[in-house]
């Protein structure tokens, strides 16, 4: 049995996890930069270990730093949030090597799905269906240019270690392709030490929409319906919602199954999300897995009343699902705003400092996962999400009332936040008619 | 359509019903005394009026002050919450008169379920099982006498306008009645003006299990199931939750029968209360009816998904019920714990203060009903409540761990509040095996 986790992570993900933990009776062990000092997970938990100064590199992304401060605690587990270290299949293969439980999936699975070209062969052998595009990676511009003529234009060519935009170009014809596949590659070599692309056919106008999974040791695999990530700004999610305005129930069930066998062929364990790209006409392709929680998962935990973190644990623990797929009921619908340090008017441009003034709102339907307090402060060195702000209705009509009233009701002074950005795309008739793709904010912009 | 509602009250209810409108898309007017000019539900509404001093005679009873700020204001509905005026028939009546929608049940059913005496016959009368006793007021203590000896010992006396305790005594035994009637009635007098007492057999061990009605214009009566609030002190509920541990699905079925037989025979309209006691052999017994919302809403609200303060609204407006009793599904557990400015370690003496630092609890299944802000007073002439913290899991065990840990999260500095003491008592065995009765409390006082 696990008694005490360390929580590698900072900020709501990190106070997210340790409420999870204090409702099972399991003790928590923080671990915080020098930034961190005086955050809300640090004040939480019931111990916490300093593990570097501010910059990530030399705290929560040290893998040696963490691994000691595991084992100094008596930690027998790390739940490792999102971002950070939560996808790196070495970190995995780390704490495996130190007797830790890393409550995620197995590192050798990690390590392959985080390969895009080794996701993408593994669930075309399964039968799930992947964008066409190259099987192998390209690493020759001519090599490239033989294939995108084969996929037909417009193709995207994707660095195969990629992640948040980069190393990605979208080329519409062969005169643009040879700049776009240079230019990709070198933003590759840059953040991933890896010139390694592949190409896909590009989808002009798809809805991005996921499929949470969990998946127990036992090799008992269920979906937990899908989340529509489709408004996006430079490919980060700003807004989310269960279910998707897109998809009838036959549709959600066919991509349901999809997501359970891709989850299998790839010997999954633990929670994922497989990310689908949706076309008008209901065809769908796999995109990616993201072996780890999601920063969205509050919405599919509010329709369908589970608790992932707590399954996430449960799960390493070596337990098995407690239901079955026939046991899992969508009910209402759940939208989630992510409340971001920032200036939208200034190219979104972060905005770290001290708050000053703080009313988050709450009451029927509303949920606030923050580790914000008043008088803390949002620093430069990491992401700047401050607060998720998820709201929960009988059906999308009042979901999206309730989430414009609560935004409306929202006050963090001393910083600037997204919250009128937001409440203005809640207000867009497009936004309101569910009828969007992945290029919404794009087509709003001035 | 009703298109602007003044809410005729403060604190947290206020709060509640501004968000209830502002999701609506109805504007909303506050009313304030002076002491709340910086509360937040003054601050919250579109509108706010003064409407006198302090003390509550002055400000938030005084139907002139109310009745001229929504004929000022132009709205067209009043919602008078719970406590001051929302139980006063007189209040609805003058509503009647001045052309106002009072959200609420006709000004009569008030009065007529007001009153214990004609409430108990109108539910004898209707087959709605009572408690034994006297069928007529009593005046003279010699009467008293007869009826007791009659009923069986023990008995409760009871003024007949009374409310939260007062006027209201237990006689064991001939010898003790006597006093015990002459003290009743003298408390009655001096607190309702009214000296008119009614006589009870005694439960010594019931639970209070209370049934939310919903009656629309139309005759369509449903019942939301039942709360369990038997942990109270001194008739003032501390921790309410739904469904009840002590209630099978057959007795769930016979109680919501009678409940919902006890409305229409009242001719209710909107939101009400059934309030039952049942014994350990799942006898029950009608109480009373409380004609308003309830304090503990939100226990029913989350495990039915149904928004009270919006069908309340939706009702006065002369919309039709959507749903039926067969739409109507419990699902899950909620607990709602009610924290007080008062210190339990000096006999729950009111503790009114500056809020100097908070930080509540947020999270999955977790709600907070509350008008408290950093640097927020509370004023000694109100109610002591500050906060609803409201709690869902899957199940009870579940709700009880995750309602322990969220009020050991709540950080509430500059005033005495109970929440060390709601912890304990969820930390006691006693509540939670779910065998407990209104006399909880009492039995575990040192």
């Amino acid at each position: 049995m696990i008694k005490k986790i360390l929580i590698a992570n900072r900020g709501e993900i990190a106070v997210r996890i340790i409420r999870a933990c204090r409702e099972m009776g399991i003790e928590t062990v923080a671990v915080y930069s020098e930034a961190d000092a005086e955050a809300l997970h640090t004040k939480l938990a019931d111990e916490a270990v300093c593990i570097g100064p501010a910059p990530s590199s030399q705290s929560y992304l040290s893998m040696e730093n963490i691994i000691s401060a595991t084992v100094v605690s008596g930690a027998d587990a790390i739940h490792p949030g999102f971002g950070f270290l939560s996808e790196n299949s070495k970190f995995a293969e780390l704490c495996e090597q130190c007797g830790i439980t890393f409550i995620g999936p197995p590192a050798n699975v990690i390590a392959k799905l985080g390969n895009k070209q080794e996701a993408r062969n593994t669930m075309e052998a399964a039968g799930v269906p992947v964008i066409p595009g190259s099987k192998e990676p390209v690493c020759e511009v001519h090599t490239g240019l033989l294939l995108a003529r084969e996929i037909g234009y417009p193709v995207i060519i994707k660095a195969a270690l990629g992640g948040g935009g980069k190393g990605m170009r979208v080329a519409y014809s062969e005169e643009e392709f040879t700049q776009s596949f240079q230019t990709a590659q070198k933003e590759s070599q840059m953040a991933f030490g890896d010139d390694t692309m592949y190409i896909e056919h590009f989808m002009e106008e798809p809805r991005h929409i996921e499929f949470q999974i969990l998946a127990d040791s036992y090799g008992n695999v269920v979906h937990l319906g899908e989340r529509d990530c489709s408004i996006q700004r430079n490919h980060q999610k700003m807004i989310e919602e269960a279910p998707s305005a897109a998809l009838s129930s036959k549709l959600r069930k066919k991509m349901g199954e999809a997501a359970v066998k891709a989850a299998k062929a790839a010997g999954y364990v633990n929670a994922g999300t497989i990310e689908f790209l949706l076309e008008n006409n209901d065809a769908f392709y796999f995109m990616e897995m993201n072996t780890r929680i999601q920063v969205e998962h509050p919405v599919t935990e509010w329709v369908t009343g589970i608790d992932l973190i707590k399954e996430q644990i449960r799960i390493a623990d070596g337990q098995k699902l407690s239901f079955t797929q026939q046991d899992i009921e969508i009910s209402g619908h759940a939208i989630e705003c992510r409340i971001n340090a920032e200036n939208p008017e200034k190219g979104f441009r972060p905005s770290p400092g001290t708050i000053t003034d703080l009313h988050l709102p709450g009451g029927k339907g509303i949920r606030v996962d923050s580790a914000i307090y008043s008088g803390c402060s949002i620093s430069p060195y990491y992401d700047s999400m401050v607060a998720k702000l998820i709201v929960w209705a009988k059906n999308r009509d009042e979901a999206i009332q309730k989430m414009q009233s609560a935004l409306g009701e929202v006050i963090i002074e001393g910083i600037d936040t997204n919250v009128d950005y937001l409440y203005e795309l809640l207000n867009n008739p497009v936004y309101q008619s569910g009828e969007f793709n992945v290029n919404f904010i794009d087509t709003i912009k001035h």
